[in-house]
This record gives C-alpha cells, sequence and structure tokens, in this order.
C-alpha cells in the first residue's frame, strides 16, 4: 500500500471566495505514483469547504448569493449566539455545512478518475488568513 | 489489496428524480471480492447526486419540493448568473450541492456495512440525457 | 493492510441534540495500530448526521434554530408526505441532508489528521431511541 499526505495552505482576501485547486490535488497524485485507490481533500478549518463542481465564475457569484441568503453575515451577537463568544463568524460555519467539508475522488490508472466538468474548489467563508487543506492519498 | 471500477450509466426522463441503485452497487461489491474496505459512488456529473437515506416515495416528493423551493429552476438569467452562459441548469448546481456529491460506505465480511434503511440513490437535478455514476471499491 | 469496524450506539433522550464522539474515534485509530489510512465515521440511520465542525454550544443552538428554519418538525401529514405513513420524523430526513451522513479523515503517523478545531459530532434528528454509528478504519 502507498500513501501520500499533504497540507496545503490558502489565504484568501475575501471573506467568501472559490479557489481551484484541482491541479495541485492532479500533481500530488502523480507524485504518489499510486494507480488504483482513494483521495481525500478535505478543508482543516470549520469555517471553509472543499467541494466539487464547475469552474464558471457566474456559478460561483450565484453560490455566494445563495449561501448569503441561507446564512447572513451578521457579526451581531443576536442572530448567532456562536458570536457571543467574541467571534463574527457564525455565518462561516453554516455556509461551510451547506457546501461540505470534503471530497472523495477515486484514483484509476494513475489519474483522478473525473467526469467532464469535475474541478475541485477550496471554498472560503471566514478568509483573510492563512488556512490549510489536507490531500490524504491511499491505495496501490 | 484489490479494487475495481464501475462507470454506470443512467438517462433519467425527468428533470429532477430520485433512482434506488443500491442493488447494483451490492453486486459490484459481491463481484469485486473484497471483504473488508471502502466502497465510493459518486456523481460524476456536477448537476446530480448520490446520497443514501429512505426508499419512500413520499420522502422523495418532500425532497423534490423542498429542494425546489431552496434552489427553484428558473431558466431565464436573472435569478441565476449561470444561466447567462447560455445553461438553464443553474438550479441544478445548487440543489446537488445540498443532497451531495459522493457517499463512502464500508465493507465488512464482504458487504455493506448498512443500517436497516440505508439505500443508496442516484439524484438527478438536470436529467433527460445519459449521465454517470461511479463505483470504487478499494480493500481485501 | 489492516482495518477495524466498531457500530458505536447513542441514545440521545433529545429529539434533535449534537454529541462529540471524538474521543471514542481516537480510541479506535489507536486501537487499530494504522499509521496511515482513511477512517470512515457514518450514521447507519437516515435520520442521524456525523459530521465534524466546533465544539461550542451557542453554535450548536444556532444550528438547531437554523434547521429548524430550514426543515421545521411538524408530525402533520400536510407538510410532510412522509408523515402519511404514520410517521412523524420526515423534518429529520431533510435536516440530515443538510449536516450529511458521513466523514471521512486521514490518518497519519497513528493519529487523526485534524485541523485545531476539529471535532466529530453524532447529530440527532429523531432521537429517545438507540441509533448506530460505523466507524471503519483502513489503512497500514
Amino acid at each position: 500500500m502507498k500513501s501520500l499526505t499533504k497540507h496545503l495552505t490558502f489565504n484568501l482576501p475575501e471573506r467568501m471566495a472559490f479557489l481551484n485547486i484541482t491541479s495541485q490535488v492532479v500533481d500530488l497524485v502523480a507524485e504518489s505514483g499510486i494507480q488504483e485507490g482513494l483521495c481525500l481533500v478535505n478543508a482543516m478549518h470549520i469555517t471553509a469547504s472543499v467541494f466539487i463542481n464547475d469552474d464558471e465564475p457566474g456559478l460561483h457569484e450565484d453560490y455566494k448569493q445563495w449561501l448569503e441568503k441561507l446564512a447572513p453575515f451578521d457579526p451581531s451577537p443576536k442572530r448567532y449566539r456562536h458570536n457571543r463568544t467574541g467571534e463574527d463568524n457564525g455565518d462561516a460555519h453554516h455556509k461551510r455545512q451547506i457546501m461540505g467539508r470534503e471530497v472523495v475522488v477515486a484514483i484509476t490508472n494513475g489519474r483522478l478518475d473525473f467526469g467532464p466538468w469535475e474541478q475541485i474548489f477550496y471554498g472560503e467563508f471566514d478568509g483573510r488568513r492563512p488556512k490549510r487543506v489536507l490531500v490524504k492519498l491511499l491505495g496501490e
């Protein structure tokens, strides 16, 4: 069995943003030498997501508006009790639950076994500081 | 280590529908000969889901109404910027995020290690064309 | 390849509640002797979740209010067709889809490879009876 572990760091200047990290994961699959296996990619922070969808800027704007409607940013302690702790990111913990923490992708014949439009994104909901993403590859 | 990879194709006549694909996954687990391992099942399209829940038609109707409320179908480019690209499926990219892309199921003693009501569904949100689901089995 | 399978049982007195089960998963990772691998933790019931977020009581109250708004408890068969079956837990099947069924966590150097605040929770949406969570560890 082979495995490879990598912690990537991202520091996005916006509070909410999506970053295509597919090429970095593709490089790690090649580096691992794994032909058949599984690739886990997860946010290591609880106000961020890793998800798979389309690399289309209009869609990303749609996601932002939609998430803002489902869980509006509100630093006051009235809407989110979490913000009574001195934090202002209660909304980010909710947005992350909608978009998910992680993806698991198959590795087949040494490559990510992807459909035509699948791309891996880091989803940031409380940015402006360095945050980490874990890539774990396992297989043979 | 053993592995098995299978790409299933579904072509659902409705825009939105749920299809129980458990028996096809069960057959692949048997075919793999894996006794202890993991089974990944994921949509390969970004307007579709794979999820686990109950095979109860009333619940599926509830899900459809609920998803339609959370992310209504609207082919116009006004609600979804994504539809400015000429697509009409902006809603489907949102519904898929609620229902998820994939499931990972344990294989124990050569079988899917399921609770009493767990069934695997393909969730289609932009149907009427062939779309693929990946099943990847890994273990020993 | 090593593997370990454990079925945990929880019986929460509330209809909706979140329970930190991290220490039980940590113990199983140690018991498995796995140094590099993957850890799957999933609800075996379709009205419950396993998710990773912050162990902060205010946030958990926020989640409960938010989920209640997104999918209100309503035992009548009017809001949820699922409740026409005699069940009263249609809402729980929806809440579980928001919070997710499972998490997959990397095992690195014999430990859960976690970010600073990541904790694993059992999410109950239709409690007051024993329900199970599966922990499956795979690696070397």
